[in-house]
């Protein structure tokens, strides 16, 4: 490997022995099966990008790397600066992308021991919404001289929350004007989305908004960097850039907005429209050289991580809901027809598979509620016995749940720690316990802790099915999906056959299929879904024993989710006495 | 000191210097200020009895011993034997009780360094209720020859909960007949008290229910032991055994209990009743003997240990509600007249001063629910800390937590973790948090545990105000009252005037009280307690800033109060899941 040590390659273990038969001879030596061909896809996620490549036919993953970003994440100050941030910025450099080309695609084909001539395609996904200021080149801002001091003209991580006012005068507006587009986002337009981060960058640093040519989605920025070409994703335009129906926020919207703001679509974010699956581009020579792929090959129009996970579980049928569960989770599945579900994230039109309209739910608290259960709750002895057994303290508590009956700790939790985003859409939203004595234990709570965002899933889909969009089905992706204990709640809550991903990097293996679609291999994602997507069908299924007493648990959490969500105001108000005692 | 290794004499540090002249010269010299009286009072406790030997003059508390009982507690099996008893039982052993009086009290003398003869007087206070099964002599059944294997045959201490179904149809039986003593009790006769574990005794050992002439309060059965007389105290006869205007449950309500239990009353309970501070008898040769004291001084009525420490803190007027704050919280406040308040626990003619109206109420949960907090839901690191530090897990936790403002967690707790007794009368109730976010840390819940309690207790003032008896002063005792922080969240909580006794061992001091009124050297209790009571008046006082912001937290608690306790079934609802669950 000719790579520097940031990269890990990962020989994937369970590489089918076939697959050396693919291989070119180095030596020389004749190719044997010259037929069988080979994609890449590329996660970028928050801290790293990871290149897996992928066999066509069967979706067999051959090796993968990872790349970490050199700058991480930037929430204290900008590179080599003194002045630090503002609280809740997150900003990335736009050059990390590139490394993960220059580094993770190669080091990953390398450890696949594929010949790069039998890659026929590339595609991307990446964390959204993520927001890169460029010139009409697609340069950075941040790479343009006398800006690389100036915060705005750095990437606005998806968890950059600065934008939170703006956010708010967005919604107000919309929810005034009675815009149409709003009830397709549950009614709540996001602060880290493409309209809030914009408007932040228009009123905070005219003089970077005014030299910016394109407010671009990093899943766009990087299929640019790629193949030469500007094509903005279906799913992104949809889902964070408020595009529906064929069309922006109005001008007169936005200059209500803000005055000035008005040119912010045709000026800075409008371009042509991509689907899913099909070709942005030809690898240029340049990201040939730095991929040490064969210029020229298909490059695929971009993904969001979650999203691009359907295909990887071979689950976009309508009726089959994804769930990406890690520190929170994302809901997607795809549905024929159009309708608006109260408190949903989003619905788009091709904004999971081009031809269906896909739909977004999300829930802002899973894991790292569970994360913060045990740093912040669990005494001394848990961890000790959980150091003694050799395994982690997750393992420990999830051991000492399920060996309770259901309802046998006597509680019910609310799992708003981060709020809730879907169905009741209210940040504001807080935490809860109930039913605790002095004999409940830590394994307790813990359990009823797992129960309720399984509870909270339940909402989704009920409001889904209530709404005319049929869920028959539940795919878990993410790392969650390792915690047996955890899916047997969900399937056993839900009342769903429970399926899980068989890939460790689902985002990846999506951005593949999408790729061999992109290089004709396939006619469409679903179809390419279909061969080289890997699930484990109904592993979990609902006892109809435990769902019977879930089913008054839930009664219980509903009950508590309509007082707190709907009912009164007892969380506003103690955040609202909170921010006063702070100020 | 001529006991044994169990007792444990304590010099009381805080002696005024004048005390040693009146100790009786060991050298034959002649005595000074022959004039100094001294009484003693006896605490006998849930595990120990502590004597306390006190000055009559001025309430100087001189000299201390406590002694453990032998068989503690008998919750798993009695002496000796094999056959488990079942669960929530809990007996005790009468012979303990009188090992106090042998090895406590002149441990105490002796440690006081005061003549003996110089003693006037002695009186005991008990947990309660607290009952004695006896033949017509005042022994107890266990003690008779053929009942030592009998569980029924033991003392029925205060936290055997084994009644609890007949407690149950005793209130419900007392409802359906709309019985007028049921107000009185706030609606609900305890499991704890004399009706539930005689009709227990009744209904499981015939034998021995025939057999026993007398239903005991272990507080009368020890004066008996003493002085040679039983009489029934007015402050347990009313507030554990029913006593009201005179009369006990009528014998049609006893019959239609369980037929054959209408002579409960005639036959076991009933016998004339002394009033609080009167004289019960005078002290036996025999008991003089064990005690060291002078045969002939007045021994008092028995006592309850909260109700004894009314006058140990200067607090019998009208007005002045005394908590003892420890485990669990009792209030108790005198009060001219008679009137029903919602909830509480029992109001009786004479039951903490002669003449007045005797007022109590109770949180069932208070310090045990910290206790259990630091137990199961604190991480090691604060352990850690504390250790560094050189405090408790509690003093560490309680410095972190009065480093916030008031309202800066974020949160509010219903602090029902052991039901609550004031004023909803509902042991199915449960603990809660609400408001817990990803960056809620265990100081901050801990706090709002601490200002549950205090929630609780402006519940408790209010409804006592709101049906007519005023509260003007809030007077702790017990051992929470060292926590600074506590005390001050309370007198925030309640805009009240917050007073704290001012010794270490207020039922013992409250007990010497007693005996010097019984010895007549007061007219009365409230006059004793002028001299002898210690308080430290109005130490904590509201901050009307901070006050109003609890104004604001406090409306949430009570919203939460209303919502859980009253318009919902949620909390019963778990409890029902969780036994079915375990069934």
């Amino acid at each position: 490997m000719r790579r520097d040590g940031l990269v890990c390659a990962i020989v994937i273990g369970n590489i089918p022995s076939q697959t050396s038969d693919s291989r070119a001879d180095d030596k020389g030596g004749a190719r044997v099966a010259r037929s069988e061909q080979f994609t890449v896809g590329v996660d970028f996620g928050t801290l790293s990008g990871r290149a897996v490549v992928v066999r066509v036919s069967d979706g067999a993953e051959l090796g993968s790397a990872v790349h970490d970003y050199a700058h991480g994440v930037l929430d204290q100050r900008l590179p080599a600066a003194e002045r630090p941030l503002a609280p809740d910025w997150a900003l990335q450099v736009p050059e990390d992308y590139r490394e993960v080309l220059r580094n993770a695609v190669p080091a990953a084909v390398s450890s696949a021991g594929v010949d790069p001539l039998d890659v026929v395609g590339i595609a991307t996904d990446f964390t959204a919404c993520t927001m890169v200021p460029t010139l009409a080149d697609g340069t950075p801002l941040n790479e343009v001289e006398g800006y690389a001091d100036r915060p705005h003209a750095y990437v606005k991580l998806w968890k950059h929350h600065a934008a939170q006012g703006q956010a708010d005068r967005i919604n107000r507006l919309a929810e005034e004007r009675g815009e149409a587009w709003l009830p397709r986002y549950g009614g709540l337009i996001s602060s880290e989305w493409e309209f809030a981060k914009g408007l932040q960058l228009f009123e905070e640093d005219r003089e970077l908004y005014d030299a910016m040519e394109h407010w671009v989605e990093a899943a766009d920025w990087i299929v640019w960097q790629l193949c030469g070409t500007y094509v903005r994703n279906a799913c992104t335009a949809g889902y964070k850039g408020i595009y529906q129906d064929g069309a922006y926020p109005s001008a007169e919207f936005l200059h209500a907005l803000a005055p000035g703001f008005e040119g912010f679509v045709p000026d800075k974010l409008e371009h042509a429209i991509g689907q899913l699956g099909e070709v942005a581009g030809r690898l240029t020579a340049e990201a040939a050289a730095w991929t040490g792929l064969p210029e020229g090959i298909a490059v695929a129009v971009g993904n969001v991580d979650a999203h691009v996970t359907a295909p990887a579980a071979q689950a976009t049928e309508p009726g089959q809901m994804v769930a990406i569960m890690g520190t929170s989770t994302c809901h997607v599945m795809n549905h024929d027809g159009l309708v608006e579900v109260p408190g949903m994230c989003g619905v788009v039109d091709g904004g999971i598979v081009a031809g269906s309209w896909g739909y977004e739910a999300g829930q802002s608290g899973v894991g790292d509620i569970f994360g913060w259960f045990t740093h912040t709750s669990v005494p001394a002895a848990y961890v000790e016995a959980a150091a003694a057994a050799g395994v982690t303290l997750h393992e420990h508590l999830t051991r000492l749940a399920s060996e309770q009956a259901v309802g046998e700790h006597g509680l019910v939790a609310l799992d708003w720690h981060s709020g809730n985003r879907s169905v009741l859409v209210d940040h504001e939203l807080s935490g809860a316990v109930v039913g605790l004595t002095l004999a409940t234990k830590p394994e307790d709570v813990y359990r009823a802790l797992l129960e309720a965002t399984a509870f909270g899933t339940r909402v989704i889909v009920e409001t889904f099915r209530a709404s005319g969009v049929p869920v028959e089905e539940f795919v878990v992706a993410g790392g969650l999906a390792k915690n047996a204990l955890l899916m047997q709640i969900y399937a056993d809550v839900t009342r769903l056959p429970l399926s899980v991903i068989d890939s460790e990097q689902g985002p990846a293996l999506g951005s593949a299929i999408h790729a061999a679609v992109a290089a004709g291999a396939y006619p469409d994602v679903p179809t390419a879904a279909k061969s080289m997507g890997k699930v484990r069908k109904s592993v979990f299924g609902p006892d109809e024993g435990r769902a019977q007493v879930y089913d008054a648990l839930f009664a219980e959490y509903r009950a508590l989710h309509d007082h707190f969500g709907r009912a009164t105001a007892t969380m506003r108000n103690l955040k609202a006495i909170r921010r006063q005692a702070l100020s």
